[in-house]
């Protein structure tokens, strides 16, 4: 999307390029939107319509073999900074069929044989879809690097990889918009508390979820790393402030807005002659 | 849902047993709903919320290993009659997060050297999820009678299997809800030549959908059989009457309300000890 003066689009806004240090950003900010909690919500609602027209036409054009365009959201974050709720609310506003959603959970012993990108690479989404990752390759080095699953050579090895293997997948037709939902460790602290205080979302918590929290700084320092490394011009990373569910939901919606619209998608073409098949339905 | 006079369910009122002749149903009925379209499209967007509740619990209790309580809903119907739009309109209504929707496409050489029901067997939803089958096992004895691509022994020989298979889903925790779609050729007339009439949905069309056409009566016929052989009590089929679209997304997500109402979800006990949680989350 650029960075020029004249880019006021929210990607410009939100993306980061060079040096990253976390806590200065604000996890209650509002980038890019002048307006209330109710409004935010609003505006959300308001974005449907034309996110549903613009996914339609990515799919109709993966349908019908016209185009290999297709678009990767990826979600990191935090336990609690609203991965699951920007599926949930963002996600929703589309078409269920156009969406492909994985959810990367702790690698099986079969995706550990592998490298760290197999089990990625077949989960990208094909032409025409919109493709979700919760949690990602990022894992790979975030949790890899505070966990010391791996070496600091192989943890350096996989940056470049990173971002050979999202530049393949831009290079081939895809889009990716990469999201980084910021909290900060009070943000999460209250979120995790509700959760202690309400039985309808004791499912969402695991008490592991606190001995990765004692570790918030190394965290933070990893991904500040991570998104450092990995921010390249074609596949940005953008920090959406997400201390305030509407606004974050918003921001990512309206990053996903943007990024369809940039690709300026006609209907494809009919392969087929439209007066011969209407003078053949006719006839039946 | 059983079928007493007291049942008032839409479920029961759609589910066939017994003989099935579809020319005795009119495609435009709105059975169980008292209203105009209007309404109709409101009642649809009222369900929602009970819906997504509902779903939330069935996920709830999957993700936390509580249950192995899951749903799949089975979308048969000639082209046009609207199984893309359930699942843009009904599956719309949910999280995304708790979908898996397959859409069975013509079988590859590879699920032609197995069983025909080893690509469906891999499809069905784990614990908690809401699968939805955009096409299904039953192509392999409607597109299999109509187009004679097996014999009549063998497609004899699918309906006991199906009937097994369905079985065994249900035994296990699985609740099934098979929905057929039901329109006139008059009906399918006016949707395909609204698609040749517009550019936006040509992406839709396919001439090969006319080849089907042509053999329409005996497509209702392989249904009607079809129906009737596989409309069990743990598994009715429902045939929805689908000439009206709002009707038939109206009906289809109270079907599926209905099931999940009837599972009787709780919310999952926690697996740990919340105060010992909320005093160790308080220290850090």
């Amino acid at each position: 999307m650029g960075t020029s003066h004249q880019d006021t689009s929210l990607s410009s806004q939100l993306a980061v390029a060079g040096h990253v240090d976390l806590s200065t950003f604000d996890s209650r900010a509002t980038t890019g939107f002048d307006g209330s909690k109710a409004e935010g919500k609003a505006a959300l609602a308001g974005i449907g319509d034309e996110l549903d027209d613009l996914q339609e036409r990515l799919f109709a054009n993966g349908r019908s073999g016209a185009s290999s365009t297709r678009v990767l959201l990826v979600l990191q974050g935090m336990d609690t900074s609203g991965k699951g709720g920007i599926v949930r609310h963002v996600a929703g506003l589309a078409d269920p069929q156009g969406l492909a959603i994985t959810s990367f959970k702790r690698p099986t012993p079969e995706e550990l044989e592998h490298d760290f990108l197999w089990r990625v690479e077949k989960a990208l989404p094909g032409p025409g879809m919109i493709g979700i990752f919760d949690r990602s390759h990022y894992e790979d080095v975030l949790i890899g690097r505070v966990r010391r699953l791996v070496g600091e050579k192989e943890i350096a090895r996989r940056y470049a990889a990173i971002n050979d293997f999202e530049q393949a997948f831009t290079a081939s037709g895809g889009v990716i918009v990469k999201c980084f939902l910021h909290i900060t460790a009070d943000d999460q602290k209250d979120r995790l508390a509700a959760r202690l205080d309400d039985p309808t979302k004791y499912w969402k918590y695991n008490p592991a979820d606190l001995d990765e929290r004692q570790l918030w700084d190394d965290y933070q320092q990893a991904y500040a790393i991570a998104i450092q490394r990995c921010s390249t011009e074609s596949a940005p990373w953008h920090v959406v402030p997400s201390g305030r569910k509407w606004y974050r939901n918003w921001a990512v919606a309206t990053l996903l807005l943007e990024h369809l619209r940039a690709l300026d998608l006609a209907w494809p073409d009919p392969d087929f002659d439209v007066e011969a098949e209407k003078a053949r339905l006719a006839t039946m």
